[in-house]
């Protein structure tokens, strides 16, 4: 069994779509990110970097834990030998597209929605910044999904799971997939699949009214401070 | 034989440093990034994503391209059997760490280069956000750190090589280490690995002098625009 720290963000829904598609046996514990519960004693010892998300793997004597969402999918991916290419090269082109979604999609987006919606200021040119920079990455997704089913090549990989929760959350912040016909294609393949389904209900996603919208907002502004 | 591509950034230094310390034989070529090289056709051949690192494994029949500093990493380490735990538990623990760099030391320090020292306004509270971030992820190592020799515990990987040109590069954007001890002995235990001095010239670092420095930031200022 697998104990899953998470709240409804994307980097949380990379690990319940794994756990979902993988069929793994996981318990969800949800973290109030509102609360700062990811900042208490109890749960540093589980992710010292106090985010979400974390496992613990309870199949290991003692458990382990892990943070991390890239090292997660690996770690998962590794144990249950599902979506990470067994040859070399394959592999490393999950990894350099995990890696990439680590490192761009991920922090870019994720600056993106900080200056956009939870800012108190209004700053034009730090928005600016990461919208050029967001539709840059998309650029990047289009090209390489043009030409290839799936992000790493012809498989369906931790890679895919890794970018789809933040090009589905592409709404949040003002941006659309209008200009990106491979990347929208891409996106709505894997938002039909059943065990991506179940999983964008661990959690339930948080927005579903504009009333919850605005609620949502207030509370990021307060973590913000 | 490795072909490396790089230039006088963190990210680069991370690879020159695995392969100085792995002694493999490697070629750099040196990206001329105030140039654009880094997004013509031939280059994107090798990192679709337009940035260095990237290498070119020319030990494998028709050479395998790997982009991303991360999967550069995994992959040399891998595939050299260097730096790399093979116990599950450690192996995951180092993959946990380079993750940990990847998606949150080098994004948060990166924003702060650019907001702090190349971005064509001034705004405080863009700078304010990502010093106050920064060193947030120094404490993080500080109490990792306080608490192991390295990184991901007990042996030199490569999570210590991934941060620690990110960490070297503090005082660019004015940051100190003076209230991180643990952080700085380990800082100070690398600077002084033979490999890493070697890897710290290739390509030799850019800013020795004022002068230097007001040239480079002038370039980095006509490549955000």
């Amino acid at each position: 069994m697998i104990d899953f720290y998470t709240a409804a963000t994307p980097n949380g829904y990379k690990v319940a779509i794994f756990l979902e598609e993988a069929g793994l046996d996981y318990t969800p514990h949800f973290i109030d990110l509102g609360a700062a519960e990811q900042k208490q004693a109890e749960f540093l010892k589980i992710n010292p970097n106090g985010r979400i998300p974390a496992i613990v793997d309870r199949t290991v004597d003692g458990g382990f834990a892990v943070f991390e969402s890239g090292a997660i999918l690996l770690y998962l991916a590794e144990q249950s030998g599902h979506f990470l290419p067994a040859e070399d090269q394959a592999r490393s082109r999950t990894i350099q597209w995990l890696m990439w979604q680590m490192g761009g999609l991920g922090p870019m987006m994720g600056q993106l929605n900080v200056f956009k919606k939870y800012f108190p200021e209004t700053i034009p040119a730090a928005i600016e910044r990461y919208e050029r920079e967001s539709y840059r990455l998309f650029d990047v997704m289009e090209a390489q999904l043009a030409a290839n089913e799936w992000l790493a090549g012809d498989a369906y990989t931790i890679a895919d799971m890794a970018a789809w929760p933040w090009v589905a959350a592409h709404g949040w912040p003002g941006l659309t997939l209008d200009r990106h016909p491979a990347l929208k294609a891409w996106h709505d393949r894997i938002k039909d699949r059943p065990a991506v389904v179940r999983a964008m209900q661990v959690p339930p996603r948080a927005v579903k009214t504009d009333d919850d919208a605005a609620k949502f907002v207030e509370k990021a502004r307060t973590m913000l401070a």
